[in-house]
């Protein structure tokens, strides 16, 4: 194996991890833990260049809307946007998901017109785009993908037709950590004259991202699970259409003109940020990007694939686990959904907290694709660059040792 | 003089101010700065408890959830509120205004029905009505004030009646400081069988609020202004309310069931917190909440008042200011707009700004107010707590200056 997982250099930038050796995080798809740099950022702010952006114009004001500036231009520079000032600001990406859902979808679908998502969003990218349907009268058309998880290209070609004006996805699946091809699908949503919308939120922490590359129109991802802080989610979008669209919340600062029967509305993106940001969040993003750009994503992916591969491997000779989506471990990127033959996951997950080995169980916020796969729910564990093979044997002990118990070996 | 205003035992929590003791920072109306007990906080939050709440049955995660939770209960305390499970989170108060007017509004109002605001509505409080109005053919009525800045009884009475289905005003205004009777709208708003909601992010930081005893349905503030972080909205409003509306944003953990066709909600509050929270910073805020409360809202308000009544006495020396609203000091709750005679307001904070004075110059977000009372910006001074004499007498030096430079004396 050409990366060393046995050794570990990034733990100690990590308070949490440091300081508490015993735990065996494998929850960072729910959201990852943050080095210090990210909370010195943060601090940093409040204690250096606290004031209310755009507001002001003394000092202290004037560097906290510098902050938010160079925190959209590092977005843009890290996920390949072409212009700073399309990057927009919210609270988590579902948030900016309603966003799209909320302001670009009922001016794009009608009755008789088709969104097309896939079985496997996460409730954030598929409840918005019911609630759309409902109100225009369009209808949700669903891909859905082979026996590995993977959407083929006849499946997009079947469902994204004449009809479609928008199709929306997910890139790295958060059940099934399959990362979706999302610049095929894109190219078919435009033969077709629909607009392309990338879930990102499982994709940007480990795999290099390009938004012109992909030649999505919407792309959406939150700081939480890029070792950013919790409270900020990111959405960019192609100026043309983020330009025509009616903005999403309204009140201060997202206007130009205001008069007691009517408003006209700044330019994008301050049309889509309405009231105070969270600008010590942004500053702290901004920290969180440059850390993981220290890295490097090709690093990141490099030791997060031979994590998962690891944990695979280990946990194909327990014969009482069953993977959940595909064998091939290059077909997971950091997420390994699995359940223990006739355990209940949360009882999985409870007896691997006693050794405090943190995994998730439920539907992961993903009851559609759960159904889709006949199971109610299971048990997952996620990866990061700062996990190594401990943290995987533990969690292999453990769930020898739920087998014991629950079958009282 | 009751209270000490030349002495102060505050500003070294704060490390921001105590950093930089050369700034006299008179904008916390914009937002507050916040004391080292609350940075601290957010930060044992990530280094101690971080994991995404609600979604983990491990250690972490029930030890997030239960961050949040203790959060409500320490808001509603704070506010009054009979149930900590009717304090829902959001983003900052004009997403939780958006919340209110989109999510309520339009299952309360229709063709024919009235809402009444008062003209010095923060946008935030203004905009989303406009946009019901647009969306039902409700029409939006304006309460106005004396010259005082003081909406009387008479005028509460003529602008609220049988076709009012929702009173919505804010508590303390940004621009004159004055404090609304909100106790007495919502009997009249009850009287004729609307709801009254209250825009409380002005009054919180510096008023003893109780919603029981105000008797209103929703009100709504933001950490921010409370010397807790960015990033966090309160609402609260009465159980049956909120469990009667429909959901605001979708997404994650807002859902108690989804299908490919549809959802159903989760219970109130968490049918209104699509996506993952931030927790750290309801965390933070709960440390906000215990600061404010060491020091005592009685305390608090004795200095400000002091504050207060200090500046407008210093202005009134100076022949070239005029006061905006009321000259009585007991009608500014911490706020004090003001112009300088033919100076630009923005000329005014620049200058001042020299010798590290900070206040707000523009339209305060509140353009109707202005254009009715006829100017096209001010400036804005505003204190907290943590200021002391010195800083308005920097202030009123500064204006000497001000007026000096462009008189040419």
């Amino acid at each position: 194996m050409a990366v060393d997982i046995a050794s570990n250099p990034y733990k100690r930038d990590f308070p949490l991890l440091a300081n508490n050796p015993q735990l065996k995080f494998l929850d960072s798809a729910a959201t990852a833990q943050r080095p210090a740099c990210v909370l010195d950022a943060q601090r940093v702010f409040y204690e250096t260049m606290n004031a209310n952006p755009l507001r002001g114009l003394y000092g202290l004001s004037v560097k906290a809307t510098m902050a938010i500036e160079d925190a959209r231009r590092h977005v843009a520079s890290f996920i390949g946007a072409p212009d700073h000032r399309d990057i927009v600001f919210g609270r988590n990406a579902s948030e900016m998901l309603n966003l799209v859902a909320l302001s670009y979808g009922p001016t794009a679908v009608g009755e008789g017109d088709e969104i097309c998502i896939t079985i496997m969003e996460h409730h954030s990218n598929l409840i918005p785009w019911q609630q759309v349907c409902r109100a225009t009268g369009a209808k949700l058309v669903f891909m859905r993908p082979n026996e590995d998880g993977v959407i083929t290209e006849n499946e997009m070609r079947t469902k994204i037709g004449a009809r479609t004006r928008i199709v929306s996805a997910v890139h790295v699946s958060n059940v099934l950590g399959v990362e979706n091809d999302v610049k095929l699908m894109a190219s078919i949503a435009h033969e077709n004259g629909a607009v392309m919308v990338v879930d990102g939120a499982q994709s940007v922490p480990h795999l290099r991202v390009d938004v012109q590359d992909l030649d999505c129109d919407f792309f959406v991802f939150s700081a939480h699970k890029l070792f950013g802080p919790m409270g900020i989610g990111v959405l960019w979008g192609r100026h043309d259409l983020l330009d025509a669209m009616p903005p999403f919340l309204t009140g201060g600062e997202m206007i130009d003109n205001v008069t007691e029967s009517g408003a006209t509305w700044a330019q994008v993106p301050e049309k889509f940020e309405a009231g105070t940001q969270d600008a010590a969040g942004m500053y702290a993003l901004d920290a969180a990007i440059s850390y993981v750009e220290s890295i490097g994503l090709d690093a990141i992916r490099e030791r997060e694939d031979a994590l998962v591969a690891y944990a695979m491997q280990r946990m194909g000779e327990l014969p009482f686990i069953e993977i959940i989506g595909s064998g091939d471990p290059r077909l997971h990127h950091g997420v390994i959904s699995f359940n223990v033959k006739g355990i209940h996951p949360h009882d999985v997950s409870s007896v691997l907290d006693i050794d405090d080995v943190a995994i998730r169980a439920g539907h992961h916020c993903a009851q559609p694709l759960l159904a889709w796969l006949g199971v109610e729910s299971s048990c997952r564990a996620s990866v990061a660059f700062y996990n190594d093979s401990s943290d995987i044997d533990a969690m292999i002990e453990g769930l020898e040792k739920v087998w014991s118990m629950f079958n009282g070996e």
